[in-house]
């Protein structure tokens, strides 16, 4: 068995430079770690079966869901239980650089097929 | 569907302040997430059927594997595959602010009964 490696988060954002493009670093029970960088709108779509853990490394993201708004920073996490709507956001052009925990097979849009659709994720 | 929470870590572990005595904040998909601050040496173990992940939110937490040491702090994570066998612990009485998720069924002293084993674990 080989050692199992610490990830410095800080290091795996270094790598890449697209918004909204989620990228693999860990797997566990059948899910995915990942981590993407985001800055402006993304689509309102809910995720049927899976639920969907939010944290943020650095900058502050927000979610707005149907009965309101919540904003997520370092230091925080919120989960996005299955079935709820929900729009990420950041403001004045802010990137932020979150991470997220859900089921491989999740779908990055959920319900919605859009340009910022990605079938496949790369590890990075 | 009430509007989901932002969960400020900070905030929680000021909640308690026993030792090597997770407290569940959140879950998903069959998984908790559970934070607990831990000083000095638990047992080595393993869990048979879960993956383990690690976060550190303050302090440096050390994780002892047959093929060598990680360490983790803030910014990094770490998974512990099933069945791998690891001990945590913390260096110069050094008290360590952890996240961990895995599947609700997971015991935290895995294959090992002792006196840190706790069959339930509360919300906080």
């Amino acid at each position: 068995m080989a050692l199992p490696t610490t990830i410095t988060l800080k290091e795996k954002y270094a790598l890449f430079s697209d918004q909204w493009s989620p990228k693999i670093v860990a797997e566990l029970n059948g899910q995915h770690v990942k981590i993407a960088k985001v800055s402006g709108e993304f689509v309102w779509h809910h995720h049927a079966q899976e639920d969907e853990l939010f944290m943020v490394l650095e900058g502050t993201l927000f979610l707005d869901f149907k009965e309101g708004t919540q904003s997520i920073g370092p230091g925080q996490l919120l989960v996005v239980p299955a079935g709820v709507e929900h729009k990420p956001y950041t403001r004045n052009g802010e990137e932020v650089h979150i991470l997220m925990i859900e089921p491989k097979s999740t779908l990055n849009t959920g319900n919605v097929t859009n340009d910022k659709t990605q079938e496949s994720l790369p590890w990075i």
